[in-house]
């Protein structure tokens, strides 16, 4: 992976070059290996050899492994974290449609798909993996799309609708139950639509 | 575990009554292996150990890992695909509710729950798992109820139902995202269950 590429999708330029420079190259290099290997078989030593860097620097820019990932997951999670705002423009009776085309444009794209499916399956299988999940997912996309919605129970509303949309990714990208696996994505968002916006906005 | 709980969760019991215990006994293991250690690092030769058997017999009795796996799987899923009698057992505008009620009633259970965790997280992580849920599942419990319905795209209606509570199961047991997952179950039923019939018979 090229510096161009890491910048691309990484985080924003530092005021000193080759500390951002190194930085991105060890995020990508953690991408890289939590996709290959899953969590518990990563190591901070591997990264710092893909990344072409001592482990000391990997420990000194992010910390424990754990921390590795999480900034990892960040970096794979930074557009569906903004994603509230592009939800939330729009009619109110629309937002299902607006959070089921965001999330599924986020899975239909290769580019985006597979560090998120990396993460998913770290997260299902590793206790400290579900936990960095947990806090991202919840504790950011969930919790804001929750606040704008105003409503009682507007946590578990966000998390049933959330609920939905996993279910069918799992169903779809990581079992590849058929129909649902070739089904056109716009048949999907027509079916799965009206229940996002049941459990968002919903009696 | 007894051979008494093995009878009563496995299969049902044989003619030749040393072979059926022989048999129970690897199911067991091989149940007990595959939760703790997950499809890879599960080995035909652990199972045989754990069940005090010689690996031949493994081989003898089931075949290849990937055998023994699905033989696992399906006791494990056993009540799970006879489903369909119990769901369309009552008025046709609540079969939502009792396929909801059905999976969750399974789900609370920690005694059916820690094996489906462990099928659960290896289809997640493995290709061959994933194969082996997906023709149980796909295959078996919602063609079945697909079959049932007799609507059109009911394989897809089916398989959409399915993702709600597979979703919910996913973020309830496994993420364990807040308030979700300490929420009472029969809250969680009463705002899935019209979800998943309005996949199953809507419009």
């Amino acid at each position: 992976m090229t510096d161009e590429t890491v910048r691309r999708r990484g985080r924003p330029r530092r005021t000193e070059a080759g500390s951002a420079d190194t930085r991105d190259r060890i995020l990508a290099a953690a991408r890289e290996e939590f996709s290959e290997r899953g969590y518990e078989k990563t190591s901070v030593r591997g990264i710092a050899k893909t990344a072409g860097v001592d482990p000391a620097l990997v420990h000194h820019y992010f910390g424990t492994k754990e921390q590795v990932f999480q900034a990892a997951v960040e970096t794979v999670f930074a557009p569906a974290l903004s994603a509230p705002d592009v939800i939330f423009e729009g009619p109110d009776d629309e937002i299902g449609e607006r959070f089921a085309r965001f999330l599924f444009g986020v899975w239909e794209n290769p580019v985006t798909r597979t560090p998120l499916l990396a993460v998913l399956r770290s997260a299902f299988t590793n206790e400290i993996a579900a936990a960095v999940f947990r806090r991202l997912i919840a504790g950011q996309l969930l919790r804001r799309v929750a606040g704008r919605l105003g409503l009682p129970d507007a946590e578990l509303r966000a998390e049933l609708a959330a609920a939905q949309l996993v279910g069918v990714a799992v169903m779809r990208y990581v079992i590849k139950l058929e129909p649902l696996a070739s089904t056109d994505v716009e048949v999907i968002v027509k079916r799965v639509a009206p229940v996002v916006q049941g459990h968002l906005t919903g009696p």
